[in-house]
């Protein structure tokens, strides 16, 4: 057997230890597989004396953590850190600097800096790696830089937040409001004291922009990610949408779109309709999955558990594995420099079909106002209900369907209605996942 | 860019076609993932002058299918022929034997052979990759041998027959019995007009037992495989299923048992029920499922097209991305010599719950009968039912589902009934799956 691989970790929260715990416990299947052992030789994190629930002891302890990228006896830097920049960035930088390898989970960093450390790993042909960066133990990035590869794809799409999932499952399984199931949520573990970032699709909006680099080839684009979260999604909504034959779910979708100007990429974080038959629409609980569909491949499911200690130090170790054997590639699946800058496309070119649903006073005319809008914006208008909200006094929600058009049609009418007082509050456009 | 890998292409059925059409396609793309050009420079099937829709005047013709094996324009064969045996097998051989790289797309040869191959690679430091032999453009065999790396896994199981899984939902959706789902399986192309080795479960054992073995890091072993097809599930079964919250699936299904003897390996393929909220339940139509449970992974799931030309193709190419870059591992995720004998399991030793179908003859005393050998065999039952098929004059079936137990004494419960005249056909015994 050969020379270990040795690893400094950064970062001992429940996924550093995590890590610590697998390495320990599948200590010799792990050296079976990837050839030689993985040995954890130095640790790090803020405060030394907290009680982990793991024997430090056999492992160096480094009190500056920049101190860890220098270490001799240091192959790769497993940083779990956090944070786009500060701490997490800086050793990031230095470990590739010091020509380590580098494994992270930290999707925030690799959305916002991956293309700069790709650049910095190819220079010193040091392995890059972050499968837990996306979906967690789910090996989507192992399953779109190498099943896939053969692949020209369409779509990159998938459900890549546990806290939004599970929260519109339990609200479609109980039929209970937002707020409740967040709520809910909360209690169970499944989203933080502070949950802006999960419910707002900040998250998942990182993972699509490091899916849909890999997938398309293209220079990764954090910025031009669209993203809107759940906090608008009402109980009423995903019964109007189970009536109709979807459930509710937020999508992540990447997609190359060419509409004469040459290809633009299309990212987008939404609420949307899936239909039943489509395999996301069985995704429930804090799980994850994601769907590529390929050229020759078709789709492509991956479903797992998308967070958690245990599945995202399955992924952290399963890139450890890979780095042992030798066998890491290009980060993005083709070399950094020929990931091609992709402009974004503009999302009123896209063709599709929407659930609008409306807020108005219960008045005379307010029925006819939103479907005059809808028609001189030249939306076709394929089914629509209205029903007055229980116990809400002089409410009432318009919900329609609308035929394949292009978005900027219905963004068009909604400009014509903005401002009408007959509204009593902002309309919610979701799309209608194409099956 | 470096140089060229260069293929040679023997069997040109659709997926040999299927492959021609892919490098053909994505030409650039392949080249920019590979790091390097794939090419195809010689070609051979058992007709030369047989129209198959692909210009094939660019590749070398080679008659002799085992002269291919000696061109030194070639670094890697891909073996198309399909058989366990017989040319595709000496070519295998051969190719391997003359230090060129192998890709297979033929899982009879893999789950016969695989070991000895994998040897003969192992010698020759040549790459040797299947992962179409399983489940089609599934990128399955990369998810285990990288994506579950770190995990000691406790159960490997799917839906690997697209034609069984197709009849079935099918049965499902339609209500009506095999012979005629499977006659319209065959009419849309989803079943062969010799369906024996699809539907008896053979094609799905032959996938299994290759799971098994990169999974289990155990040497493969095709014999040791429990096969029972579908050709006995009825529409009322099906129906009776559903009344219980349960779908048939014919699953294959791998675990490592040890019941104080160590290890011992467990590898079935058999119609199951399979609850409505686990995921295998909502994969319908041709469509290949395989789940791996690891320690610190959790359920993983990895879906998708399991046959037809344009996945398989991709499956291959994905295999020749693999080698052009370089990163091809040990076929079985551990190197061939460290892969352990293991013997197989008991399946008496198996505790779960088990469903039973009885078809019997209609007089007073059959249900006495049964429920006391049910009784002397140990096996607890959780409910029954008891009902006449329509229009079958005289035949009554009484279907249960067992508490849950060990397999040997529903064994035990069968055999004191074998012979019975109460009984006019042989009882069906299908596991629920554990979920």
């Amino acid at each position: 057997m050969s020379d270990p691989l040795r690893i400094a970790l950064a970062g001992l929260g429940t996924v550093g230890t995590g890590v610590i715990r697998l390495i320990e416990t599948n200590r010799d299947m792990i050296a079976a597989r990837a050839g030689r052992p993985i040995e954890i030789v130095a640790v790090t994190a803020r405060e030394r004396s907290k009680d982990r629930g793991v024997d430090l002891s056999r492992y160096a302890w480094v009190d500056d953590m920049q101190a860890m990228a220098a270490r001799a006896d240091v192959d790769v830097v497993v940083e779990l850190v956090g944070g786009s920049d500060g701490p997490a960035l800086t050793l990031a930088r230095s470990a590739l600097d010091a020509g380590k390898g580098l494994v992270t989970a930290n999707k925030a960093m690799v959305a916002h800096h991956g293309l700069e450390l790709a650049e910095l790993a190819a220079i010193k042909k040091s392995p890059f790696a972050f499968e837990a960066a996306v979906a967690g133990g789910i090996p989507v990035v192992k399953g779109l830089r190498e099943g896939t590869a053969a692949n020209a794809l369409n779509r990159i799409y998938g459900i890549l937040n546990g806290t939004c999932n599970y929260v519109l499952s339990e609200m479609e399984r109980t039929g209970a409001d937002f707020d409740e199931m967040l709520q809910a949520a909360q209690e169970k573990g499944y989203a933080e004291a502070d949950p802006a970032f999960d419910i707002e699709g900040v998250d998942a909006a990182h993972k699509l922009a490091i899916l849909a680099a890999i997938g398309f080839g293209t220079r990764i684009d954090f910025d031009a990610v669209q993203t809107e979260g759940i906090t608008q999604v009402r109980a009423s909504d995903i019964a109007q949408a189970d009536a109709l034959g979807y459930v509710v779910r937020l999508v992540g979708i990447a997609t190359l779109e060419d509409h004469g100007e040459g290809p633009r990429l299309l990212q987008r974080v939404r609420p949307c309709l899936v239909p039943f038959r489509h395999p996301l629409a069985a995704v429930t609980g804090p799980t994850n999955a994601v769907v590529a569909e390929g050229d020759f491949s078709g789709r492509l499911l991956f479903q797992g558990a998308g967070a958690g200690d245990k599945p995202t130090a399955s992924a952290v170790v399963a890139d450890l594995i890979e780095i042992a054997r030798g066998q890491s590639g290009a980060p993005f699946s083709v070399p950094v420099t020929a990931l091609q800058s992709c402009a974004a496309a503009d999302p009123g070119d896209r063709i599709g079909r929407d659930y609008l649903r409306f807020t108005v006073a219960d008045r005379p005319g307010v029925l006819a106002e939103i479907t005059a809008a809808m028609r001189d914006a030249g939306v076709s208008i394929e089914s629509m209900i209205q029903r007055s909200r229980d116990h809400d006094g002089g409410e009432v929600q318009v919900a329609m369907v609308t035929h394949e058009g292009p978005e900027r049609c219905v963004t068009e009418a909604l400009s014509l209605l903005e401002g009408s007082p007959s509204l009593t509050a902002a309309p919610l456009v979701m799309p209608i996942l194409k099956d």
